[in-house]
C-alpha cells in the first residue's frame, strides 16, 4: 500500500465517516441493535446506514434493503448476518466504496477445515476487490472520540467510557469489553478498540500500524492469545517504537496449559511462549504478567517507556511510605521480581536532615508520624534527582482512604523530571485517591502484585544491539554452504560440525575415519561415534564410546558399536567412524537454534545435562544476536554463575562463549539454505575458550 | 490459666464490657479522640471511661483523672499516653480489675535495647499483677458485633464496616485497617480485629486461641511479618483445626528482600521463610500469595477447608464460562500453580446431551451462546456431582457487569454439595455481581491471579501423618547418645556417622584408622579424609582424597593431606584417618536438619551438588516426619524425577530414601542432647538402598 492508501485504511478502520450495519435489528433487545444504539449514545456524527431487507426504518433511522441503494458512499461495513450471505455483502461493500468490512458473524476458521476454506475464499475475493476484512468472529471496533462504535460489545452500554489516548487490540472479543470496563472504572480513557477475531486478513500487526498513525492514540495495549503474522507485527512494532508509542501486551500462555488452551481456542500453530517473550523483548513490548497491569502500567509506559537501571544491575527503587506493612507487601513482590528496595546512603540522610527531615537509612523510608505534606513533597523531589535510585515508589496508608487530597497531593505537586519513574501503591480501598492520581497521569496500583509487576516490566533489560530483523535483511554477509553437504534433511554430526566451524565456532578436534582402517591422528584418549545420518540418536543406538585409551581399544569399541547399529537400525548407511579428542571443561551448556513457527529464528543458551530438563534454566532471543546481547544471555542462565566467580570457582571464558553464541545465531543469516533447527549439546566452557563436543543440524 | 481464666481473658480481649481510654483527647481532630467517637458510631453499649488528668468531660462523656476513681470495674484499658507514664497505668489497671491492657504508645522494643528493657520491665510487672499486655505499638482491637472499638485505627471511620464472622490478627496496625477497608468494600463482615504490636506479652497464638473460643468468629485471618512464640501459635492452630475454624495467612518474606525487611521492621530473629511454610503446612494454615486472596478465600476456606484432590494427583478444575478469553486468563494461572483445567470425558458430554445441553470435551466449557440460565445451573449441578473434577470454576463475562442477577443466579441457585468447591471469576468490572455472590457465601474473585491463588492454596497437599508436635512429646522413643561422643559443639564426621547409624541411616563403610599405621579392612578403591573436629571444612583444607587405588596410594595421600592440614590449621588435633569405601550412585541428594529459630526442628531434602545452590530444589518439613510424608517430600524435589522413571532412566530406591529421611528427622526426638544442625551431603541414592557418604552434626 502507498502512504495515502495506508492512511485511507487506517481512517476506514479506526475513524470511519460512514458506516453500514448489515443485519441491524429493529428489536432493541437484540445484540444486532446495539451498534446503532451505541453510536447514538456516544454521539457519532457520521452517517450510519442500517441494512435490513425487511424494514424501511430501524430505531427511527431510515433502513436500506442492501448496500447497493445507499444515498452516499460508506467506508466501513459491519456484518451481523449468517455466514452464507457474506460473499454478496463483500461484493456490494466494494461497490459502495468500503475499504474495511468487519465481520461479527462466526462459523469460519474457528469451526474447522470447512470453515477455514470458506474464510479463505472470502478473503481471496475481498483482496481482489480491494476490500480489507476484519474478523470473522470480530466483536467490532470502537472510536470513543468520534463515537463510532462499530461493535456489539456490551461494554459500550456503560456510561463511564471516556475518550482518551489508550487504544486496545484484542484477540478475544469478550476480554476487550472486560478490560475496557475495568479501565474505565479507574478513569482511563480510550481512543480506539479493535477486536481482530480470526485475523483472516487484517492481523494485529496491521491494526498496530494503523494505531501508530492515529493521532488520538498514545499507548497501545494488546490482549493476545497467540501471535499470527509475526513479520507484519514486527514491522508495526518497530514503527511504534520510532513513533514513541509504547506497546504493552498481556499474552496468554505463560503456563503450558494456558498455551495449549489459547492455541486450541484460536486454531493457531502450537507455539513456544519463551520465543514469544524473546520477540516482545526484541521489539520493546512491555509484557505484563498480571491482567490489570495491562492498563495500570499505561502512565508509566507513556512517560518512562525507555528507562533503564542507571548502573546496569538490578533496578533500585526508593520506597517511601506511611504504612510500613503496606510498603513491605510491595517490597516483597519487588524482591521476587529481581528489583532492589534501596536504602538511602548516609549522605542522602544528612542531606535530608539539612532540609529539616529526619529519615533512617533503611530499605523503606517510613514517614508515618514524621512528615508534613510539604516535607513529603520535598523528599519525593530529592529522591527524584538522587543518583542512588532508579525509581521511586510511594505507598499510602489510611489517608488515601479518608483524605485523598492530603494523601496524593505531595505526589501530584512534586516536580517529576523525566527519566525516573514514580509510582504509587494505595494500601486501603481508596478509589478517590486512585482517580485523582489517574487524572494527573501518575501510575497508581490497587494491588502490591501489579505494582511490582509494572516496575519489573518497565525495567526489564532491553535488547542492546538494535533489532535482529535489521541484520536479517537479504545480502547480510554469511557463510557459503559447502557443495558436498546436503541442502535438506538432517546432517551427520561431522557435517553439522563443518557448518558450525565455518560460522566460527570452535569444535572438538575430529576425524571421520574409515570404519575398516580407523586411520586418524587424534591423540588418545579419544571418543568414537558411528557416523550415519540414519542414526540421529547415537547414544540410544549404542553408537558412542568415550575414554578410549589406545588403538586396540578403538578397534574393539568400533566393532561393538557397529554390531549395535546393525541391530538397532539394520538399514543404516554408515559414513565412517567419528574419532574425537576427549575435551575437559568447567561447565557444560547447550546452544540451540530453532526457526520458531510463530516468531522465526531463535537462539537459546541453556544449562546442560539431563537435570537441567527438570529445572529450566535458559535464555532465548530472536536470532541473530550480537556478542553484547549474548553476554546478557550468559548472565540470564543461572548455572553460568559457576564460571563467573561463584564461591571462588575457576572462571570460564565468557568472551569466547559470547562469541560462540553470536556465531551460532548467524545460522539465521544463511542465504542458500534454511536451517530448521540446530543444537550443540554439550558446548564445553573452559578457562581458555569453548568447544562444541556434539551437535546436530536439520535443514528445512 | 484455667478454662474459666481463658474465657475471662478472651472476653476481656475481644468483648470487653467496660473500657477505659487512658489519654483520651477532647479534641475531635486528634487520633486519641477516635476510640470514643468510633464506639459511639458503632453503637457500643458497654461502659466507656475516658481518662484525662486535665478535663472532667470529653466529647460529652464524663472524664476521670485516673483509673483509681472509676464508678465501676473495667476489663480492658487502652493506653494512649507517652511511655514513661505507663508503669503507673498498669498498677492502676490491675487495681481497677482490668484483665487486658492494650498499649498504643510506641517507643519500646522497636526502638532498640533500651526500649526492649523498658518493655520487659513493664511486662514482668504486669504478669505479677495478673494483667495481660497487648502491644506496645498496637493500634488496638475492635469488636464489630458489640461496637467495642478499642482502637485509633482510621479504618473505623468507614460507614460500611459490618459485623460478620471473619476475625483478623495483624502484626501491622496500618495493614489491618487497609485490609478491613478492602474487605468491607466487597461486603465481607468482621467479628474481631486485633493488632498485636510488639507482642511483648500477648502473641498472635494467644489471640488465635481467644478467637477459637469466640462464638462470632468462624474464619481467622493472619497478616504476619514474622513468627513469634511458635509453640503457643502451634497449640492455638491445633485447637482451631479441632474447632473447624480455618486459618488463612498472608506472611511477608517470600523474597529474601521481603524477609529481611520484615525482620528488621519487627526486630524479630532472622528466619527462614521455607521453614515458616513448613510450619503453616503442618498446621493446616492456608498461606495465600496474593494480598486480596487473604479475604477473598474466606468463603472457600469456611466451607471447603478440608478438600483434597480425589485421586491424590494434580487437582482437576472443571471450567465453565461465557468468555473464552476470560476463562483462559485463570486457566493460565492455574497451570502455573500446578492445577489442571480438566476436559469433560466423553460420557459426561453424552450425559449432558441427554439433558439437552451440547458441550464439547475441551478444558474450558464455553457456553457463550448456547445456554439458558436453567441450563447453566443444571450443568453446574452435574459438574458438582461428577467424579472427574475436584472443583468447579465459573467465569462470567459482560453479563456480570450489566445483568448481575442473570449472571450469578445459576451459581446461587445450584445445589452445592459439600466437598467440591465452586468459585467464580468475573472478567469485567462487576461490583454488584461480586456483592451478590458474597452475600450468598460464594467465593468470587476480581483478578485471575487471586482466583488461581485461592484454588491452589485450598488444594495444597496436607500433612498426612498427624502433627509432628505430637511425636515430639517427652518420652517418645529415641536413641541413646553414646557416652564417648561429645554433647556439645561440632562432631567429627566419624562421630556424626555413628549417630546417623544409630538412628537407622545406612552410612558408607568407614574405618577410623591410625594415621601412622593406616590399618583398615575397607576394600580398595577408597576415600581418605583427615578426621579432626578442628577442621570442619575438610575439602577447603585439602584433607580429602578420593579414588585411592591401594595401600601405597593411601600412604602417599595421607602424608600429603596431613601436610595440608598442618599448613591450614597448625593447631588442629587429628583423631586419625577416616578410610571409606567408594560408593556408586544414581543420584546425589542432601539431607539437612536444623533447629529453626522461629519454628523449631526442620528436615530438608534437596538436590545435591553445587549447581543446586543456584537453582533451589528442595522440600522442607517440621521434624520429625513419617515415611509417608517423606515420600511426599521426595516427590516435591524435582531432581528426584531422575530416579522415578524419567526418560526410562534406572529407578532409585525411594522406599529406602523415605526411610532415611524419616530416620534422620528423628534427630528432633533426642532427649539427652539438642542438635542444632546436621547435614548428610551427599546422600547417595542407588537402585538398592541409599548411603550417607559425608555428614556433619553440631550439638547446641
Amino acid at each position: 500500500m502507498s502512504a495515502d492508501s495506508h492512511t485511507d485504511f487506517a481512517q476506514a478502520l479506526l475513524a470511519p465517516r460512514a458506516i453500514a450495519l448489515v443485519g441491524a435489528s429493529g428489536d432493541a433487545r437484540k445484540n444486532t441493535a446495539r451498534p446503532l444504539r451505541f453510536m447514538r449514545k456516544h454521539g457519532y456524527s457520521g452517517s450510519v446506514y442500517p441494512i435490513n431487507a425487511t424494514r424501511t426504518e430501524i430505531l427511527g433511522e431510515r433502513a436500506y434493503p442492501d448496500l447497493t441503494r445507499l444515498p452516499g458512499p460508506v467506508d466501513h461495513v459491519f456484518v451481523m448476518i449468517p455466514g452464507e450471505h457474506i460473499g454478496r455483502v463483500i461484493e456490494e461493500s466494494a461497490a459502495a466504496g468500503a475499504r474495511v468490512v468487519t465481520i461479527y458473524s462466526d462459523g469460519f476458521a474457528e469451526t474447522g477445515p470447512d470453515g477455514q476454506a470458506r474464510q479463505q475464499a472470502l478473503v481471496t475475493r475481498a483482496r481482489e476487490l480491494g476490500v480489507r476484512v476484519l474478523g470473522p468472529n470480530s466483536i467490532g471496533t470502537a472510536n470513543l472520540h468520534s463515537g463510532g462504535i462499530v461493535s456489539v460489545n456490551a461494554a459500550f452500554e456503560a456510561d463511564d467510557l471516556a475518550p482518551g489516548d489508550i487504544s486496545m487490540v484484542s484477540q478475544s472479543g469478550s476480554m476487550m469489553g472486560s478490560l475496557l470496563s475495568r479501565a474505565a472504572a479507574r478513569g482511563f480513557g480510550f481512543a480506539s478498540s479493535v477486536s481482530v477475531g480470526n485475523e483472516s486478513d487484517i492481523s494485529v500487526g496491521e491494526v498496530v500500524d494503523a494505531l501508530v498513525r492515529d493521532p488520538h492514540t498514545k499507548v497501545i495495549l494488546l490482549f493476545l492469545e497467540t501471535l499470527r503474522q509475526a513479520p507484519i507485527l514486527s514491522a508495526a512494532l518497530r514503527r511504534a517504537q520510532r513513533a514513541g508509542k509504547p506497546v504493552v501486551a498481556y499474552k496468554l500462555g505463560r503456563s503450558e496449559q494456558g498455551d495449549a488452551l489459547a492455541q486450541s481456542h484460536t486454531g493457531a500453530l502450537a507455539g513456544n511462549d519463551a520465543a514469544v517473550d524473546a520477540f516482545f523483548r526484541a521489539h520493546g513490548v512491555l509484557r505484563v504478567h498480571h491482567l490489570e497491569t495491562l492498563f495500570e502500567i499505561v502512565p508509566l509506559a507513556a512517560r518512562y517507556g525507555g528507562v533503564q537501571a542507571a548502573h546496569g544491575g538490578a533496578p533500585r527503587v526508593a520506597v517511601i511510605t506511611t504504612t510500613g506493612g503496606g510498603a513491605a507487601t510491595v517490597v516483597d513482590n519487588l524482591g521476587m521480581r529481581g528489583l532492589v528496595a534501596a536504602a538511602p546512603p548516609a549522605e542522602f540522610v544528612t542531606h535530608m536532615a539539612q532540609r529539616g527531615l529526619r529519615i533512617r537509612s533503611a530499605p523503606v523510608i517510613d514517614l508515618t508520624l514524621a512528615a508534613r505534606p510539604e516535607q513529603y513533597k520535598d523528599l519525593l523531589e530529592q529522591l527524584l534527582i538522587a543518583d542512588w535510585c532508579d525509581a521511586v515508589l510511594s505507598v499510602a496508608g489510611s489517608s488515601a482512604q479518608f483524605h485523598p487530597d492530603f494523601a496524593v497531593n505531595p505526589l501530584i505537586q512534586a516536580r517529576k523530571p523525566d527519566g525516573k519513574p514514580v509510582v504509587a501503591f494505595l494500601a486501603p480501598e481508596a478509589p478517590a485517591s486512585l482517580a485523582l492520581l489517574r487524572q494527573q497521569g501518575i501510575a497508581a496500583f490497587r494491588t502490591p502484585e501489579s505494582c511490582a509487576d509494572a516496575l519489573a516490566v518497565l525495567f526489564q533489560r532491553r535488547h542492546d544491539a538494535g533489532h535482529p530483523a535489521q541484520a536479517q535483511q537479504p545480502g547480510t554477509s554469511s557463510i557459503d554452504w559447502p557443495a558436498d553437504i546436503p541442502r535438506h534433511g538432517a546432517l551427520t554430526e561431522y557435517e553439522a560440525g563443518r557448518i558450525f566451524q565455518a560460522l566460527g565456532l570452535p569444535i572438538a578436534r575430529s576425524v571421520l575415519a574409515d570404519a575398516a582402517t580407523l586411520d586418524h591422528d587424534v591423540p588418545y584418549p579419544v571418543v568414537a561415534k558411528v557416523s550415519s545420518r540414519d542414526v540421529p540418536h547415537k547414544t540410544d543406538a549404542g553408537a558412542v564410546r568415550v575414554g578410549i585409551a589406545d588403538a586396540g581399544g578403538l578397534r574393539a569399541a568400533v566393532d561393538a558399536m557397529l554390531a549395535n547399529v546393525a541391530r538397532h537400525a539394520p538399514d543404516a548407511a554408515v559414513d565412517g567412524i567419528l574419532v574425537q579428542a576427549m575435551e575437559d571443561r568447567l561447565l557444560e551448556l547447550i546452544l540451540g537454534y530453532r526457526r520458531d513457527p510463530m516468531v522465526g529464528p531463535t537462539v537459546l543458551l541453556g544449562a546442560g545435562g539431563i537435570a537441567a530438563e527438570l529445572n529450566p534454566d535458559f535464555s532465548i532471543r530472536l536470532a541473530p544476536v550480537s556478542e553484547a546481547e549474548a553476554r546478557v544471555m550468559i548472565e540470564e542462565v543461572r548455572v553460568t554463575q559457576l564460571i563467573r566467580g561463584y564461591r571462588g570457582l575457576p572462571r570460564g571464558d565468557c568472551d569466547a562463549l559470547a562469541r560462540a553464541i553470536a556465531a551460532f545465531s548467524r545460522l539465521a543469516l544463511l542465504n542458500a539454505v534454511t536451517v530448521a533447527e540446530a543444537e550443540i549439546n554439550p558446548l564445553f566452557v573452559r578457562a581458555d575458550g569453548v568447544v562444541a563436543v556434539d551437535g546436530l543440524l536439520r535443514v528445512a
